[in-house]
C-alpha cells in the first residue's frame, strides 16, 4: 500500500488561516482501485483564493473541507492505475487531486492534457482561472473597442487574463495591484496602459486620473476599500462581473461599516445575482406590446388598480410629502381642473 | 395673457421636504405659441417619488429642478391651442405639464388618450408606473411559474402592478407594505398570496416564513431595512430589479453603518448597472470556444502569462497563506513531484 502524505484541515481559521490550520499527515488511500476509477500521482496542485472560503463551516456554492478532511484543490496528475478506459498509465491528467501526493479519482472527472502547452498551463492561463476571465469579461462584461476595463488583482492569473483579452477587445486597460512591483509587471509583461497601487494613498484620484472618461467594465476581484474607488467611476450602463473578493476571504464576520456592503457583495457572488437598475425609457421598445396585453386586462378588470387622487394645486405639496412618508395609498393624482 | 398659477423649487430640502421649499407663484408663460407648440390646460399632475431627487442639486439621470422653477411632472391636460398638426383644441393628451394650471408644450411631447379606458389611468396603470411594472418584472425579473416574487410597496401604483403581473405569471406573490391596512389591501383587491408590514417587528422572520421556498425575484422599490430583510432569502439565481429606493429618497447624504450599500444602490439604480455574480460552471458551454480561441494565443506567446510555482507538498499552507496576503505573484503553483 502506498504511503500517502497529505494535507488535512486541522481547525477552522480565525480571520487568517495560520500553518496550525493545517496537518500533514499520512493519509490512508483506500486499498483497490475499482472499475471507473484512477489512481494518479499528483504533480502539480493548484492553489486558489476561493479555497480560503472552503476552509470555513460557511453554505456556499461548494461544501467546506472537513476538519481532518484533505485540503481540496485542482491538480495535474500522472496515470499510475487506470480502471477507466480513458485513460492508461503514463497519462498526464487534470483533475482534482487535492493537497496530496497520491489521489484515487473516478475517470470521468478528469480530463487528459494534450496539445504543444506545458501541463501546468491547464491549472492557469488555459484551465479555471484562464477561462474564468474570459467567462467573466466576454459573457458579463462584453467589452466593446474603445471602452475602459479596470482589472482587480491585475497579476494574478485571472487579472492578467482579463487586462489581455480586454486589450485585445480593443479598451483601454487599467490595473489595480499591490505595489510598485506588480503595476510595473501589469504594464510591462501584460500590456495594461496604465496601473495603480491599491496600497498607496488617494487611490480614487489616482483612479480618475487613469480613466478619463471613467469605468464601463470593473472586473471585481477584490471587493472593500478598491470597490469604493471604483464605484463613483463606473458610467451609465457599466458592467461589474464579480469574480472574487478576496480582500474579504478572510473576514470573521461582520464588522463596523462594512456590514452591509460586504454582505450584499458576499451574496452577489455566491448566488450569481443579477443586480440591474433599469429606467423606463430603456425599455422604450417594449411600450407597444405593454398596452396591448395590458389594456384589454384593465378595461376587463382583470387588473385593478387604485388611485388617491387630491383634489386642488394647492394640495400638491402636503399629497408629495405624504407620498414620501407613505401615506397615500395607490396611485397619488392631483385633480388640478 | 393667462394667469397661470404654479408650483415653483423655492429652496432644496435638507432631509423630508417641508411646504417652505415650494412657493405658490403666478408664473408667466410665453406670449405665444409658436409652430409645432401646444397650449394646454393641466387636468391631472402625476406625483411620484422620483420628484424628490430631482429637487437635490445632485447629478442623475435626469436634470434637477433649478430654484425658482415650476415642479416637474407627468399630466393630463387638454389642449387649448395648438400649433402643432397632431393636436385639436379639445383633445385629450399625456404631458409633461408640471406643477402649474397651464402649459405650452412641444407637440412632439405629447401624447394624444385614447381607448375606452379613463384618461387618468395614462398617469397610472397604463402609464408610468404601470409601465415600469412590467418591463421590470418581465424584462430584468423573468418571472418563471411556482417561483416566489416579493414586492416592495406593494399597493403603490408600480408594486401593485407588479403583484398582479407575477400572480398571472404563475407566481407566488408576497407584499411588503407599510401598517395592515395596507396589508388587507394588499391581499383583498391586488391578490397577493401574503402581505408583510414592514413596520412591525421581526420583519425577517415574518418574511422568511411568507416565503418558505425563499425567493426569486425581489422587486426593489424600497431600499434600507427591507433589503436588509430580502437579501438572506434571496435564492441563487434570483433577480433583483432596482426600480427604486423610496426609503432613501429623503437622505441628505451618508450616514453611519448605511454609508457603502445606501450608496452602491444609488448607483445600481441611477447608472442602470449591472451587477451578477458567476461561477465558473456557469459557462460550461463556452468552453471548447474559450480554448479554441486562447490555445494558440497561449502557445505563440500572443497572450503571456505568470506562473509562481512552489517547491513541495510541505510548502502548500505557507504559500497558500502567502496567496491571501497578496505576496505571491502570477498563478501560484504547488510542484509536488
Amino acid at each position: 500500500m502506498l504511503e500517502n502524505q497529505g494535507w488535512t484541515l486541522a481547525r477552522r481559521p480565525m480571520g487568517e488561516p495560520s500553518v496550525e490550520d493545517f496537518s500533514l499527515q499520512s493519509v490512508p488511500l483506500k486499498s483497490r482501485v475499482v472499475e471507473g476509477e484512477v489512481l494518479v500521482r499528483n504533480l502539480l496542485l493548484s492553489l486558489d483564493p476561493y479555497m480560503r472560503w472552503r476552509m470555513n463551516d460557511a453554505k456556499s456554492y461548494a461544501r467546506p473541507v472537513e476538519i481532518g478532511q484533505v485540503m481540496v484543490g485542482a491538480t495535474v496528475s500522472e496515470v499510475l492505475v487506470s480502471e477507466h478506459p480513458g485513460f492508461k498509465p503514463g497519462d498526464t491528467v487534470l483533475g482534482g487531486g487535492g493537497w496530496q501526493e497520491y489521489s484515487i479519482l473516478k475517470g470521468e472527472t478528469l480530463q487528459k492534457l494534450t496539445g504543444n502547452v506545458p501541463p501546468s498551463t491547464a491549472l492557469g492561463v488555459l484551465g479555471s482561472p484562464g477561462f474564468t476571465a474570459y467567462a467573466g469579461l466576454m459573457k458579463i462584461g462584453m467589452p466593446k473597442p474603445g471602452e475602459t476595463v479596470v482589472v482587480g488583482a491585475a497579476t494574478g492569473p485571472v487579472g492578467s487574463m482579463v487586462g489581455q483579452l480586454a486589450k485585445l477587445a480593443g479598451c483601454r486597460t487599467v490595473a489595480i495591484a499591490g505595489g510598485p512591483e506588480k503595476c510595473a509587471l501589469a504594464k510591462e509583461m501584460f500590456g495594461f496602459d496604465a496601473a495603480i497601487d491599491h496600497r498607496a494613498s488617494h487611490l480614487g484620484e489616482r483612479l480618475a486620473e487613469a480613466c478619463p472618461r471613467g469605468i464601463d467594465v470593473y472586473f471585481e476581484n477584490i471587493g472593500g476599500r478598491t470597490l469604493d474607488a471604483v464605484l463613483p467611476l463606473l458610467n451609465d450602463f457599466a458592467r461589474v462581473p464579480v469574480c472574487g473578493l478576496v480582500s474579504q476571504y478572510n473576514d470573521d464576520g461582520p464588522y463596523e461599516g462594512e456590514t452591509r456592503l460586504a454582505s450584499l457583495m458576499r451574496d452577489v457572488l455566491i448566488k450569481r445575482l443579477t443586480m440591474r437598475g433599469f429606467i423606463v425609457t430603456d425599455f422604450a421598445e417594449y411600450r407597444d406590446e405593454f398596452l396591448e396585453m395590458a389594456m384589454p386586462l384593465v378595461a376587463s378588470g382583470k387588473i385593478t388598480h387604485l388611485e388617491d387622487i387630491v383634489d386642488g394645486l394647492d394640495a400638491a405639496p402636503d399629497a408629495f410629502i405624504g407620498l414620501l412618508q407613505g401615506k397615500n395609498k395607490g396611485k397619488l393624482i392631483v385633480r388640478i381642473a
